[in-house]
């Protein structure tokens, strides 16, 4: 058995996973990331006690412990950074083993999200994929012939960075055109907004944020072009339009097996799958050969907790 | 030892070449694309027979014959196309193999300049990277583990039909802001022209073309840019632009070991490389670590013949 951590922006999710990546039992805390490292990996081992014994188990009859951070690690298990929480350089890895004497594995969030699907998603019976995640950013996680690319310099996938185009705001990064100032949350409300103040159009958007504009959210855009709304429609379609660059710029490049879509804005489910597969078809390069199939993440947010808990499966690279 | 043949759209190259990717012996003839490809195929055949004999082989002493076509081939070795010969469909392998009683290997001629990188060229005492080639279009090639990545469905890697910009011209592809309408020598005469066209500017350019702006070549502007030329450096500072996002989408998609620029452009040499160097650190995403190298391409216009014998070498994956 393992034991899988996602440790996230608002909490921090663990679970005791089997080698099928099926949770047996989890529990979860609020992150409360304005604290100390120090609290927050206390908080991560009182967790994973509480779960141990809830579950009636001993940390001896667990192999390994994963864990899914929103940042980077190095190879040995040092945190880099996560930018959200305000991290850099802690010894996560150290620290964990020397409170709970098992070996910890590290990896990035959208990374280990990848492995979950690969494990036990959408991603099964497959040897190479690519999982995005769009969120709040763009993630990527890729997997050839069964294990995590992680790179040269341990980077992995920055995928929400590569640039895709022109737009109207810069990145957080800096940069002008990442594609998650596209495809991501906070790009589809960003430019819903943009098009609400511009646009003289009446919308039905504004009977769902409750007249504040500030309850805007993805899901709520979605829905409203799925009822023809105009401005929410002209919106779909630009997050599709640069999903679909996006996403042949995946297939030109390194032609995956599998492109997984998860996420947020995957929350659309079957609509975004459909608009988005004809939007890659009509513009694919090779118009005569097949490319990558695209299909939804199937484990939603239990990808984190698997997926930490099957990088402990797997163990050093 | 292996024959390495590269049949290009002008010239159809081919070499006796050894073990350590040397070439011992080579002869080239005239493509005449405008022929059928059995007239094209008879010509290898005979030039393969023609080396052989002045340098007292015989065919037996040949392990394998590689090929690296402008096209794309499947795992058969059938030769799906190859646009600019106009081949659809020509099982190249087996009349090859018929012909001359030797495994035949056939790849994209990117990959296989990849590969003789790899072996005995900038990319020597590398595990994994990338080639890029900036000609008349821009090709890619990825080696990981020592071997070619050839992707999922064979198509490997078509990097010069990622999007990531807007462009004022279409690409042949169909599509706008394909990397090689921005970076390729096509891309840079073009926009070359368009500045001279449109900007009432002096330019030592035309002196160098003997008035005919149809002569113009990458070399004559980046040649033109080293001198302080307004019109060239605005050209140059354009490609390097565009090229160093890029550049930069392969480092943030799988952070490769190496990337190799190989091609007419970089033909430019270490001023091309100084200015490329420059603008991929400036806006690089982790500031605080290291990404790959970039590099010129050692063995020029002979990485076609080296790269097919390797191939040859490297057989079937």
């Amino acid at each position: 058995m393992y034991i899988g951590i996602d440790l996230g922006g608002t909490n921090i999710a663990i679970g005791i996973v089997d080698e099928n990546g099926k949770i047996v039992h989890e529990e979860s805390c609020e992150t409360r990331s304005e604290r100390e490292p120090q609290e927050l990996i206390d908080d991560m081992i009182a967790l994973v006690l509480k779960i141990l014994d809830e579950y009636n188990m001993q940390i001896n009859e667990i192999t390994a412990i994963g864990v899914g951070i929103p940042g980077l690690a190095d190879k040995d298990g040092n945190v880099i950074f996560c930018v959200n929480l305000g991290w850099r350089n802690v010894p996560l890895r150290k620290m964990l083993e020397d409170a709970l004497h098992t070996p910890v594995y590290i990896d990035n969030d959208a990374t280990v999200a990848a492995l979950a699907e690969y494990e036990s998603g959408s991603m099964q019976n497959c040897k190479s994929g690519l999982m995005l995640t769009l969120g709040t950013g763009i993630g990527g996680g890729i997997i050839i012939n069964g294990e995590i690319y992680s790179g040269f310099n341990g980077v992995g996938s920055e995928l929400g960075h590569t640039v895709i185009g022109e737009n109207f705001y810069n990145c957080n990064c800096g940069r002008n055109g990442c594609l998650e100032t596209f495809a991501s949350s906070t790009a589809i409300i960003k430019y819903t907004k943009k098009l609400i103040m511009e646009m003289n159009e009446p919308t039905i958007i504004m009977g769902n944020v409750e007249g504040n504009i500030d309850n805007l959210n993805a899901k709520i855009i979605f829905d409203c072009a799925k009822k023809g709304d105009k401005i929410a429609t002209l919106a779909v379609n630009r997050l599709i339009k640069y999903l679909g660059i996006g996403i042949l710029n995946i297939v030109n490049f390194i032609d995956p097996e599998i492109i997984v879509l998860g996420g947020g804005i995957a929350g659309a489910g079957q609509y975004l799958l459909d608009l988005i597969t004809k939007e890659v078809i009509a513009n694919k390069y090779y118009k005569d050969l097949p490319i990558a199939k695209i299909v939804l993440a199937q484990l939603g947010n239990k990808a984190g907790v698997i997926g930490a808990a099957m990088v402990a499966k797997h163990g050093d690279i």
